[in-house]
């Protein structure tokens, strides 16, 4: 059911369309550079498990020899920890994926900050704090940038402790580093009452932007996303606040769905193509 | 597993116990009412399709003849709708439920406030504010208060655009009524950093206070609660605060599960008399 704020409206320009590869799982690195600037894609989030296939070198190459925009890398985080042990494997593990951003040109890294069963949401959000400022000094070093993304609230439980734009944009302030911001993802905030206001306070440090849409009835927590316009959530409304407040980034297509996923990719990507000109 | 942040410790006071019909689902109302005083658990909280199989009259006789306290009546709400004239029918059906409520003797009604897929979040909010000024009078005139309860954001697409208790209480007090407070549930804002401060806030209209566990994993946004103890929310700390806040209601305990309602309902019952009594 298309059911967004405003009447669909082709536009043609995909100057700022970017796409994950976890959106189109089944390609390899290769498969999703060659396929995302063959239909005129311009940026590219590499999430870790494609580039780890890939290997970081010919990774760093292909992308190079591409036309494509690397946007940021995917993903970072996952801070707390029910020991001091944990909790420093957590920290070795975001340096080892700060010198992957450094090594194939990522500007910037998005940070699913983390949660346990185990662990008190109060506590989780002490250790991911102290986390990120942990790694900062590298971050800087390595000219790659950290993004806090809040997670929707269904998420508390085991993957991350930041459920509000707010309590994001609380953290950046705390940590007061100009390599820490956020990213902004529509299908995690879109129900949120402040969601306007939050993005407005976080003008100066909103790196990033995802779109996807919420599907009703959603069959699974995690895969089961839907294409823009095919969901509730209001895309351009959203858009607009985020460039209201001064972004010019990619809107970076992040869609995690098994039913997708089973798809032909290419006809998958025509879709996304087609909705994010008819919605976003 | 057990993630409460206190250790079990067991309490044998069942004064405050109440159950919804529909933990129970596979009974019968006169077969809820049987088997919850038999472990003596004092309150119950009825659900419509429950009642509505019994048929008043008799549901009445039943609860009378009881020595179960009826908590209140589930549920009314569902205000917003596309046209006037679906809204004009919730705002009849609301009315009904009043007069079910008077007429079983439940002094409340919870609000699940409602919300579609197609409907803007902030008109579906207006209409539901609306919708409870308009139902307000005719639930004084029976004596019957209304209940707001603030749904999981993970419901925003078709259930309920009251998705914080922030939201809920800024709507208690535009309306400004004391027959219109809140019910605090756990399982939907136990994610919420605002939740402590927002307790404190309804403490002249927290009318009642449902528990239940968060799964982990949770394999179905609708029918996957679990026992209490067996998930995340931090129950006791929760309840202190909603005691905190003056509240001497019953603890009524709310699970929809797929699993649990395959259960022999009679051991499924021993074991939320148990948790109860360890974890909440």
């Amino acid at each position: 059911m298309v059911c967004n704020e405003t009447e669909p409206k082709a536009f043609s320009d995909l100057s700022r369309l970017g796409i994950h590869t976890i959106t189109t799982k089944p390609w390899s690195l290769q498969e999703c550079i060659f396929e995302y600037e063959r239909v005129g894609v311009r940026g590219i989030t590499v999430w870790r498990d494609c580039l780890h296939a890939a290997g970081i070198p010919e990774a760093r190459r292909m992308l190079e020899q591409s036309g494509l925009e690397v946007i940021s890398l995917c993903r970072g985080g996952f801070f707390p920890g029910a020991t001091k042990g944990e909790r420093q494997k957590a920290i070795d593990e975001n340096r080892t994926i700060i010198e992957e951003a450094a090594a194939i040109g990522a500007p910037l890294i998005v940070l699913v900050c983390g949660a346990q069963p185990g662990i008190p949401l109060a506590d989780a959000r002490r250790q991911i704090q102290e986390g990120i400022a942990t790694v900062l000094p590298d971050a800087a070093a390595a000219n790659v940038k950290l993004a806090i993304e809040p997670l929707h609230p269904m998420y508390a439980d085991s993957r991350s402790a930041i459920n509000t734009l707010r309590q994001a944009n609380d953290m950046v302030e705390a940590l007061a580093d100009p390599h820490v911001g956020v990213t902004v993802d529509v299908y995690h905030l879109w129900w949120d009452p402040e969601l306007k206001e939050e993005i407005g306070r976080a003008r100066s440090w909103l790196f990033s932007f995802h779109v996807s849409d919420w599907r009703t009835p959603t069959r699974d927590l995690l895969n089961d996303r839907t294409l823009m316009g095919k969901g509730c959530i209001p895309l351009r409304q959203i858009r607009g606040w985020v460039e209201q407040a001064g972004f010019t980034g990619f809107v970076e297509v992040e869609i995690f769905s098994n039913e997708y996923w089973s798809w032909d990719q290419r006809e998958f990507l025509r879709e996304i193509y087609s909705a994010y000109l008819t919605y976003c």
